[in-house]
């Protein structure tokens, strides 16, 4: 059997049958694939059906239509319900569905932004809501616009902290445009969650969170439909639905049956589903269209326009850290209307204070959650902001999920981590940055950068503004001379030989605060880790015939000595001496500690000296 | 003014004192240093002082007392009170206290187990109560020992949603041994935190979270009693001890002001603070001694007795994958008293749930919640078991900062993650570690493993029981061919060389699943990526001319490339192609992704040609 209709009214009855063309599609698909999610696909298909039926605002032809609504799948393995979905409002066919987990396809195991519906990948539980709040934060209070950001979660993904860290922010911004759907089918994936059918836990989680719960039977449409209208009135605070659903609804052999998450159905049983269900249909749904309106940022899609930054500029005689630098910069890049910034309640260490000071609307105080602190710079960037999200580099680490994901996402954000290195002295470990160049560089469509002083640093952070990806400075906390003028120019993917000669025997690389000691050899500033500067280093290993010292202010492993490495490994007759923080730093002075770790200043002459005389 | 004494009883007259006692080595020792955060130990004093003389049960002249109660600054910049604290109860002489950040002392900027009284590193804020939750599981559930474990929180970090995460977890488990206190003193590092002194949140979240929240005054030392006795009596709940505090509390210029977190008094101001608090004193407290007993799980302390473990063994005709081998090697590593394991709700997947169900009483299901996951781990490494905690390999990534932090903690955990790299396939980029190699090698104490067969994988695993530090093992999703008898033997910092001869022209190293294809050259099976085997590396670089070609299901910066690049980088004549993931992956068959990201069969032998034809 099969039916095939277009529909414009919105009436349950068809709401109904949407909700059974939903599940039929997410077992057609999966089951094709021979994988994927349909049991969680069926639980959350009728909260779906309603929702691009009677709420959804939504211009499908155009993805970039500002006043779109957000709809984010935070239980990305929902994503068979998802495609469903896209087929259902025309946004792809039945054919392209299909292809679900394809090679070639786009039609992702979990949503990716390869299409044009999708603000971000979600897969990686507990991500989806928290970027949500960063969405509907710019909503708000940047854009300024009635769209409101509609989030499905799983029930599993509600033992995450980062949900708990997203509803706090949520309710503390006041995010009434904010609708997160709870799909509580009581099972995970290897049993049953933390607390099945409890509903009311969850109900006065939500409220205590300062969100306004709504318990509902999440298969019964005009529940639903009362809860969506409710949720749009609710003037200052995010709105959770809380809907009791059951795992593989509609298909009575599998419902609230333990064994089926993950799991595609085999042909003969999907066959049974869909006959139980129905049969195939192809109903479409018009979504309404949104209101029209303008950003009220003044934000610009396109290119950073430079020109309109006036840059600080620091004189040879100034010693400035490259933190406070970074802030000076931020405020100048303030005069970019779509230039963002969020801080995890260290803005007067990062120095990002400055700008919150000049520009308070467009700073967000995220508090000490950094994991909600990377996922505000991923809505905002959804929202075609440019966003600068700072704290500790060594904290960055708590987010480091987000960050991958971001990466996947192909989100644009700029992270500035300051007190990298035992250099910050005192504080102890816990609070250095030594594996963040290692994990950093390893993150997909990553760029890092680690300038030395604070007229490199402000170029590098408008280079940041410029840049797509995942844009990672590394700043430090102490002060060091100036050693470039204002008018010096850098790239990324670029290096500075800040001494050279045709004679020379070893190329010293430090880059950041150790480039500066004076070592009778070549001298690169790195300031550009990833991508590194693979044309210099090779002219380097050519003059200097392979002879390297790197030092580096982190672990050994997978910082500057690899990126050079890395650069250099199909060339021949490299001799790299590889000074990095050896033993477990403590508390003491900065040189104290440098030296203890093995890069201190005797050190690297020690190591030069030996190099340059071997043969 | 100085006041000496030694008191046995507690009196809340000597508790007061003892309090302002507190609160003058706080500024005595961070004045001294010149840095620190005087004002945060001043908000705690009294809740402290209430603590150490009427509460805490501990044998400070055996800090290895298996009864003795825990106390964890989970906000551990709160060091100056920690070490006045061991001041007064005699650990420490206050000469010791006084060298307080200086380079070589055990008194650093944020509490570390240099000193044998403190579990576990703190100073990445959100960290000490979720590895209290650790503890009190072990010793609710493992040790069925009556210690309490005491936990102090700042406010500030109350936004971390690892805080709630934890609580999540102790509630569930109906921790009762367990007491948090929030010194809600309502100032962060720059300014009022998000909810100030309105401890009516804290209070209904608490309660939510299924914790018994108790509000008091902070400073009323007969309401800190009242709360603390009242908390020993909580049965089935952990408490929540939600106490108002002023930060500076003590001395009038600084009280309850801001621009006063983390800065040590200039040497005038803390000489009229330590005037106005009464004057130096030298108060001893006698803490309580704690009950005598022993852990009722037959732990051991010391090395893992591997004569009693029954490995697993396959055959060479098996196909079975190293996730498989891994829960296998678990269950007969459960024969050892001391081994528990914990998973994030996909033991299905990891093969824990074989160790669960063979041993439920020492398996512990944490949930999607992976900060919680590895806490747990280090706190029952804290009570001295062998944990093993698995999820997917990616995300491990949420809980960097913990793996980090246990690091610095030099905590023994094993951490096994599963569904590594593209080889999963359909799944997609969200469920693929891509970044592990890179971040974990770059964790201080990391060991790194790799294994490519079931019977490697299964003496790995033993391995990791019998090794200290933060043991990572890297499995894999599909099933390939045994190649090694299950009489090989393996070790850490060890490699096997499957395949050699005089004339080798090329190494090929390719770790895990791609070890196996047949290239006419000397292939590596690096199995153990950290430490590396720099021996067996020389002498195929040796023999091969530095010629290698290194092949990783991983992106290209920081992996097993990195890690030969690194341990060879002293070497000269190298001359590397280096295949690692290029490109952003999608959806697929394993070997369409393979191909696509240019780790295939095509591209090794094509690499591995080129190289052995180079001069």
């Amino acid at each position: 059997m099969a039916v095939t209709a277009t529909q414009s009214t919105t009436d349950l009855d068809f709401v109904r049958q949407l909700g059974q063309q939903l599940r039929v599609d997410s077992i057609r698909s999966s089951t094709a694939a021979g994988s994927g999610h349909p049991t969680s696909s069926m639980s959350a298909a009728d909260l779906i059906a309603v929702l691009i039926s009677r709420y959804l605002q939504y211009d499908w032809n155009n993805a970039k239509n500002p006043n779109n609504d957000h709809l984010i799948f935070s239980k990305g393995h929902a994503s068979p319900l998802y495609y469903a979905m896209l087929k259902a409002v025309g946004a792809v066919t039945d054919a392209e569905m299909m292809t679900f987990r394809q090679f070639g396809s786009r039609m992702q195991g979990h949503p990716t932004p390869q299409i044009p519906w999708v603000d971000v990948a979600t897969g990686s539980l507990g991500q989806g809501l928290p970027i949500a709040v960063g969405v509907a934060l710019a909503g708000m209070k940047l854009d300024k616009l009635p769209y409101h950001v509609w989030v499905l979660c799983g029930d599993s993904e509600l033992a995450e902290g980062s949900i708990w860290e997203a509803l706090d922010k949520a309710s503390f911004y006041g995010l009434s445009n904010l609708t997160a759907i709870f799909d509580v089918n009581r099972l995970g994936q290897r049993g049953e969650t933390e607390y099945g059918w409890s509903t009311d836990i969850y109900r006065r989680r939500a409220e205590s969170f300062g969100c306004v719960p709504i318990v509902i039977d999440g298969h019964e449409q005009a529940a639903i439909d009362r809860a969506f209208g409710s949720s749009l009135s609710n003037t200052g605070k995010p709105t959770i639905i809380i809907a009791k659903t059951i795992k593989g609804k509609g298909f009575s052999e599998i419902e609230n049956k333990e064994g089926w998450h993950g799991k595609a159905l085999p042909p003969d049983m999907a066959e049974r589903a869909i006959s139980e269900l129905g049969g195939i249909r192809h109903l479409k749904v018009k979504t309404s269209k949104p209101d029209t309106g303008k950003p009220a940022s003044g934000r610009k899609d396109g290119q950073a326009d430079l020109t309109m930054v006036k840059l600080p500029v620091y004189q040879a005689t100034d010693k400035v850290a490259t933190r406070k630098a970074y802030g000076d910069a931020l405020v100048a890049l303030g005069a970019l209307p779509d230039v963002v910034a969020m801080d995890g309640e260290v803005s007067n260490s990062t120095h990002a204070d400055e700008f919150a000071k000049a520009y308070p609307d467009r700073f967000f105080e995220i508090y000490i959650a950094e994991q909600q602190l990377v996922a505000t710079a991923v809505g905002m960037s959804v929202r075609g902001y440019r966003p600068f999200a700072s704290t500790f580099a060594a904290f960055f680490s708590r987010a480091y999920d987000f960050i991958r994901m971001a990466g996947i996402s192909q989100a644009n954000i700029r992270l500035t981590g300051s007190h990298a290195g035992v250099e910050i002295g005192q504080d102890g470990p816990s609070q250095m940055a030594l594996e963040d160049l290692a994990s950093l560089r390893a993150v997909w469509s990553s760029i890092v950068l680690y300038p030395c002083d604070p007229n490199q640093t402000a170029k590098l952070t408008a280079l940041m503004a410029q840049t797509d990806g995942i844009v990672y400075m590394r700043t430090t906390r102490g002060a060091y001379p100036t050693i470039y003028g204002p008018n010096e120019t850098f790239k990324v993917g670029g290096s500075k030989v800040v001494r050279q000669s045709p004679k020379d025997r070893v190329t010293l690389i430090g880059a950041g605060v150790l480039a500066k000691k004076k070592i009778p050899v070549r001298v690169i500033d790195l300031y550009s880790v990833k991508p590194v500067d693979v044309k210099t280093l090779r002219e380097a290993a050519r003059v200097t015939k392979g002879r390297f010292v790197i030092v580096e202010d982190h672990y050994p492993e997978g910082g500057i000595g690899a990126a050079v490495l890395e650069a250099l490994a199909s060339d021949e007759d490299l001799k790299v001496a590889h000074l990095a923080v050896k033993g477990l730093p403590t508390s003491g002075k900065p040189d104290e500690l440098m030296n203890a770790a093995g890069i201190g200043t005797r050190q690297i002459v020690a190591a030069a000296t030996k190099l340059a005389a071997a043969r």
